[in-house]
């Protein structure tokens, strides 16, 4: 049964992406969380810091001690100890009073601030002469003054950056739960593709897909595992899609989705256990004749066979939805947008979204974003590309000096 | 030998960088090259593709037979045969003559163009009409036209993204030569801190730094070696950086580096084997505090132990000399500005290098970067972050509206 060609817009096929289950979870060592995705809200149990700390070396004391001390009019206190690192001090401080104190020691009871060794300095074993005054407060950070007791410090489906993972640490998690990465399996058909490690023959290329796409999944968070090539045989294919949906969360098939003469994908998708088509074409450029499809609530994608046109909608459509399978909160949010100035006039059909490649140079003042011009078969425009810039549905070209938005490659 | 307190500024500073030297390389297969530095330069052996394609499912045809072509006055060519995938075709065209080609096909010899399915009818078997005219050139890609053979196509030192990958899948190159992941051992100083599994006790904090350290080098390439909690002592501190030094190709110690009472840092790295101090202070904020030695050609770091202070220094100071020990040629090279709008005047001493961390939100036109204010202390201010701006060091401050170019975190 093969359905027609419908071309879906680029909002309509990101609507699909929540309809996907969220992978299982797993418990790591703290040390193996960098860029994973966390699966449970994190509560402190503790005050951070647990006690209130100088943020410099020099004397802890009543900060009323110190109103009116200047260079001409010192005020002079008593030095009763050294607050050593590590450790509660066993002193009071109260009015007159001092103890030194290193960066990061504990203030002793009765203190409220610290002043600063620049700000002081000793008389004898016991007293000290200051020349500042110090606010209440002043270089110290209150106990829970970084984390209260009991907040709400993160939440489930965050990615966790270095930050996130020190907070973790100061909480004393030495594991925590993050989703798995989504295993994602890889097909390239062709009759014309062969293994890279083989040399081609005329009317043969080597498989580029299989390697680039694997790559933008593990940079997307993914697990990539790859199936190798399926020639363009109806039975061959569906059982290798059958086979790589079984052991994977989703399936990228790479090839074979256009309207020629080969065209088995559709045909197969369609005949998956509980299949459905969710887009046959989709209106961008490049990258239009691309298939959703979903099979056993996992997605299944047939994407262009050419280099350029898989990766533009891999970045554009199926990653959101690596994302939002890997337990993304933020599966849909698009990337911060980078501005620059476009460095020529170009043209774009109405009706569906473009991407231009472009590489980007600065002027000292602007970012220029020069458009890379070539057919969307040529891998060596993406190589040359720093970023796309997006074109939209009802815009029929960009001019020279118009400010547009990179996304980054 | 304790050296003075000299405070170099960040040019200084990052001058340094160049004069480590890059490690070693490894040979890895294609598929584990995402985000590895290339060792080695690339030649293209081969035109890619090594056959002229065509773009589009259509008949392959001397572009001279179509000319004049059009809905009211029709060509007639007589179809010779079709073109199978991945196989030379066994025809010649001449004019008047097509071949049917599906996408991706290899054009038959004296063919020079495609002409698309969809401005064709077939007549009979072996005859076609064509309502459309098609330059020579048209709808194929030349064989070369991606990568000539002989052609440079990428210099040792690059980064690989998953085009550059999907190029040596291209070229056939099954694995290549990259450089080494630079190892990076991590110390944590201080009497006051403990492991992450303990609790705390009154004047005590968990380990931060060594978890947030390891998750940046993570993130810049490297491979953390945590080596641990060592305490404000002589020996075991020197004992503690012998033996990581022994074992990697950089030194990251935090804490001990103010002038505080326990400042043994500068001691030991002036006493480590062929050691120098190259700079002693920086004058940017937070992290003026930082020590940069060098000991037997690597380089080792005291940077503070305040983690807000730790982290920025290792984004804006560290991370471009592991860059330049990964083998990186563009070690030195910013990320691309961020530009978004200031939400509030902040203050900022001159002289020194300020760094202010900020959250950004989008008014639908512009990015806002508002200062989340904060003692360098408090990690929670590194997890609302979004990224830094720079005050430079002749500028008193900034005021609200201005323009800012910020550093992703």
């Amino acid at each position: 049964m093969k359905d027609f060609f419908k071309v879906a817009d680029l909002n309509q096929v990101l609507g699909h992406a929540a309809e996907f289950p969220v992978v299982e979870t797993e418990s790591v060592s703290l040390a193996e969380t960098t860029g994973r995705i966390l699966a449970q809200n994190i509560l402190s149990d503790i005050n951070i810091p647990g006690f209130t700390r100088s943020t410099m070396d020099g004397y802890a004391v009543c900060a009323v001690s110190t109103f009116g001390a200047s260079e001409a009019n010192p005020a002079y206190l008593t030095v009763k100890g050294a607050v050593e690192m590590g450790q509660a001090p066993d002193m009071t401080i109260g009015p007159g009073e001092a103890a030194s104190i290193p960066t990061g020691g504990m203030l002793p009871d009765g203190a409220d601030s610290v002043i600063m060794i620049e700000h002081t300095e000793k008389i004898d074993d016991t007293t000290i002469e200051i020349y500042k005054s110090v606010a209440p407060g002043g270089h110290v950070v209150e106990k829970g003054e970084d984390i209260k007791q009991g907040a709400d410090v993160l939440s489930c489906g965050r990615q966790l950056r270095p930050q996130e993972t020190g907070l973790l640490a100061a909480l004393g998690k030495t594991s925590v739960n993050v989703f798995k990465k989504p295993k994602i399996a890889i097909i390239s058909t062709g009759n014309e593709i062969i293994s890279i490690d083989k040399k081609p023959e005329p009317g043969q290329i080597r498989d580029i897909n299989s390697y680039s796409l694997s790559s933008l999944v593990e940079t997307a968070g993914g697990q990539p595992v790859p199936y190798g090539i399926v020639t363009d045989n109806y039975d061959a294919l569906f059982d290798a899609c059958s086979t790589a949906l079984k052991a994977s969360d989703m399936l990228l098939i790479s090839g074979g989705s256009s309207v020629g003469a080969h065209d088995y994908t559709v045909e197969v998708l369609s005949s998956l256990p509980d299949a459905g088509i969710l887009a046959h074409g989709i209106s961008i450029s490049p990258g239009k004749p691309t298939i959703l499809a979903v099979s056993q609530n996992k997605a299944v994608w047939g994407l262009p066979g050419h280099v350029v046109s898989a990766m533009v909608v891999f970045e554009m459509v199926v990653k959101p939805f690596i994302r939002r399978i890997s337990g993304r909160s933020d599966f849909l949010k698009k990337g911060m947008p980078l501005p620059a100035i476009l460095s020529r006039n170009i043209s774009s059909a109405q009706g569906r979204m473009d991407y231009i490649r472009v590489r980007l140079t600065e002027n000292g003042r602007d970012l220029l974003a020069e458009p890379i011009l070539g057919k969307s078969g040529l891998i060596n425009t993406m190589v040359q590309a720093d970023g796309l810039i997006e074109i939209g549905t009802n815009t029929e070209g960009l001019n020279k000096g118009d400010k547009v938005n990179v996304i980054p490659l």
